[in-house]
């Protein structure tokens, strides 16, 4: 590859990122894309909202310009159910994440030990791409309260790479574990991350609730962060 | 539930068991029935002997009377390539693995990261069940050196575990890790594993090649045990 000068460009090194097509995993995306040549994978789980998860991670793919989206299908969670995002007997709940109301920590949307699946299959790619680095947006704070989002989860999954790959040397990057979601917000804006192609609800089909946790997390971020969220709702609380 | 004399029967607890249809499955699952109600999961990943492969675990969960076998397709593996199993452009070996042949400890059957998507899968519907156990078979010796197949790999899933699931509670057991094959052999012919359908061949179509890797292995292991390996073999040096 030559630039326009005609001096050999840098070859960047390649990173595999996973990209639900939710703001997390676009914010996330723009800091892969600006180290690396970033090779993108995309779940269909048998979730509720998966017809537009996958064209919006399509579509953050094209806008970022990332070297390509793999589409993966798992069809696990729907076989065995036990999550709200993937059982049509399970409501999704309306509203903020609420211990009190399930009597749990871990709210019905939880679809069992999920990310492991995620982080399989983008260190699976690595390792056949060469890619030295994973990227997945996981988010603790202003989350849901997932167990598979927490910081010594994604210490424990660098220890299984260290142990269970065939050069061991796989990095797996968490750039917004940290950060408060309205602090996502404001880093994705300083990136260009394209937030108004972006897809956050739980349930809704073309349009987003505006309702669901999902929805609630993401309109108070943008609130927060004091900027409007470029999508529509179908109901707007604020 | 009741037994024929009318006092109740104990319930055994459930587990989940990663069952590929091979010897060393065959006999995992086997002590895993001894002591749990047990469920099978199968994986077609795109392995040159799937179909052999899925026959041979439901013909194996059927004669040890496990509860039910839940057979998983995962694209991945077809998708992205980088394994002699998954990949028709990569020749697979005859012969013992030999590190001295590769320029490499991990032989060109090693499928990346293979065991974390089954190890995931049986972990995400042990929470769906309830089941607080895992057995998976892997044999770190006579193997052939998948960095997959080590402890040090279950131990980091075992942290991996306790971090990302809902109570962090499901114990991942791999009984036969440190088993030379032979004896996993005679454990097998003790507990009546039905090694008589099981398949262990890397690239036989109908019967089992005899030269690959994994059939000299297992030869290897029935002859050092001192029984005929019930199963044909096109081929058979010994």
């Amino acid at each position: 590859m030559k630039t326009d000068n005609g001096t050999p460009a840098v070859q960047k090194p390649r990173a595999v990122v996973c990209l639900s097509g939710g703001m997390d995993s676009a914010v996330c995306a723009a800091i892969a894309a600006q180290e690396f040549d970033t090779y993108a994978v995309h779940f269909s789980y048998g979730q509720r909202t998966e017809q537009k998860e996958l064209s919006s991670a399509r579509a953050i793919a094209g806008k970022l310009g990332l070297h390509t989206l793999l589409p993966l299908r798992v069809d696990i969670f729907r076989l065995i159910g036990g999550s709200a995002l993937t059982d049509e007997s399970i409501a999704v709940p309306a509203g903020e994440p609420d211990a009190a109301a399930t009597g749990s920590l871990i709210p019905v949307t939880y679809v069992p030990f999920r990310n492991a699946h995620f982080l399989a299959a983008a260190v699976s790619w690595a390792e056949v791409l060469g890619a030295k680095t994973v990227f997945i947006g996981a988010v603790e704070q202003d989350s849901s309260g997932y167990p598979d989002c927490r910081p010594a989860y994604y210490q424990a999954f660098r220890e299984l790479v260290r142990t269970g790959t065939r050069e061991g040397d796989i990095e797996i990057r968490t750039p917004l574990i940290h950060l408060r979601k309205h602090a996502i917000v404001r880093l994705g804006l300083e990136l260009g991350a394209p937030f108004h192609v972006t897809w956050s609800c739980y349930s809704g089909d073309q349009i987003a609730c505006g309702v669901c946790e999902s929805c609630v997390l993401r309109l108070r971020a943008f609130a927060e962060a004091g900027v409007d969220d470029p999508i529509p709702y179908a109901t707007n609380p604020r």
